[in-house]
């Protein structure tokens, strides 16, 4: 057995998300599995860097997987990409460190938003933009952003799993750029609880907006109360872009 | 009756290409004249700057239409995304002179042809890549292209139609880009000929693959022979980026 690092990309428009579930074979860990398990004639499991939601895109997950295999890393990636649906590639396989595990020793990921901020459809981005076409004040956005940096308990811009967990994480960057009709939210940091990146990006949206005001991101953080933040934007914009390892 | 320029975006995926046809509803010109007379309670016929293929991709594509509405042009284009399928996107709409007409009057197109170098797929731009993982030469396909340049008799380069129309064209700028794994070549010229891109781009590639010296291009001009030239390349892999009027 050989311990394997395995990038991936996919849209995530068809399917419920990263993780495997009994209920449906369309979640991006199922497909993986299944290609994997029918190469080595046996159960395969993989564990990714972290689960993705229904309809995110990602542009470099990671997950590692121990494979029975004489294939090289190049003919496990081209059998992979032959069996794979059109949607989901694996574009780097390589053999790893014995210990190596994509969820537990994640040190920093990188994720992007999409907003167009047009109502003239954009017909090539149309399944990884947000449309939101009221005008948007990126100066307040991203004195709001300023506040969300740094090491903070972010329970109240996750959806409540009830978890004991800590839901204290840091961010490291967040930068907003006007791009054309586009505007993106690069969101850097050390982990994201669940939902955290749509619920900062929908409050940043109402700041943007003049709704509520850049200083209404500090009461969020301190009062740890999902209530006080934005709506939970739509999973079609979000892509995970990497993961890094240390 | 006014007369309108449309600018109109498409993924040609899904469709039989521009080109109304009566054995088909998956045409471009035909979603739009749906929706046109839909909107207008009256048949309605678009002229478009010329037709693109089936697969082929529009950003900028240019039509003409004259329509009986007291639509402002902001209207006329709310509408018409409103009821046009998610692939197809009118992302202008402009009053013209009485007498303008799209293909008529056009003096200039730009193309663009994307190849992806490399056998890893990449799942954003599967729609518009030709995939071709043989590694080119840029230094010789530049050397054919600048052959290529000027005013000619493009006759070669073109599938037969029996026409007796003038195959002269011109083109005034080839540019072959590398960017990433994927090679860009952008045409700009007053007009081509039915394939005319899609053939020269496939008979650059081979000159990229060594399969055929650069000079060859000369002879293709010289014999006006479609049988000299190379290969026609996928549609999917080509786009109409913009159309300009004098």
């Amino acid at each position: 057995m050989k311990n394997y690092k395995l990038v991936i990309q996919y849209e995530g428009t068809r399917y419920q998300g990263w993780q495997r579930q009994v209920t449906t074979q369309q979640t991006i860990q199922g497909k993986l599995e299944a290609v994997l398990s029918k190469m080595t004639g046996e159960s395969v499991e993989i564990a990714g860097s972290g689960r993705t939601d229904a309809g995110v895109h990602a542009l470099g997950q990671v997950a590692s997987v121990r494979l029975e295999t004489s294939l090289t890393s190049r003919e496990i990636m081209n059998y992979v990409n032959q069996y794979l649906p059109e949607d989901i590639a694996v574009t780097e396989v390589s053999e790893v460190d014995d210990r190596f595990h994509a969820r537990l020793h994640a040190s920093e990921k990188t994720y992007l938003y999409r907003v167009l901020c047009s109502d003239v459809p954009h017909i090539f981005d149309r399944r990884y933009v947000y449309v939101h076409p009221e005008k948007l004040n990126l100066a307040a956005m991203r004195e709001a952003a300023g506040y969300l940096i740094g090491t903070h308990d972010f329970k109240g811009f996750s959806t409540n799993k009830k978890v004991k967990k800590s839901t204290v994480r840091t961010i490291r960057r967040i930068e907003i750029v006007q791009v054309g009709d586009e505007v993106r939210f690069v969101y850097e940091g050390n982990g994201f609880l669940y939902h955290m990146v749509r619920i900062m990006t929908g409050t940043l949206l109402e700041v943007g907006r003049g709704e509520r005001d850049a200083a209404s991101v500090l009461r969020i953080l301190e009062s740890r109360n999902r209530e006080l933040a934005g709506e939970l934007v739509p999973g079609k914009g979000l892509t995970l872009v990497e993961v890094r390892y240390e």
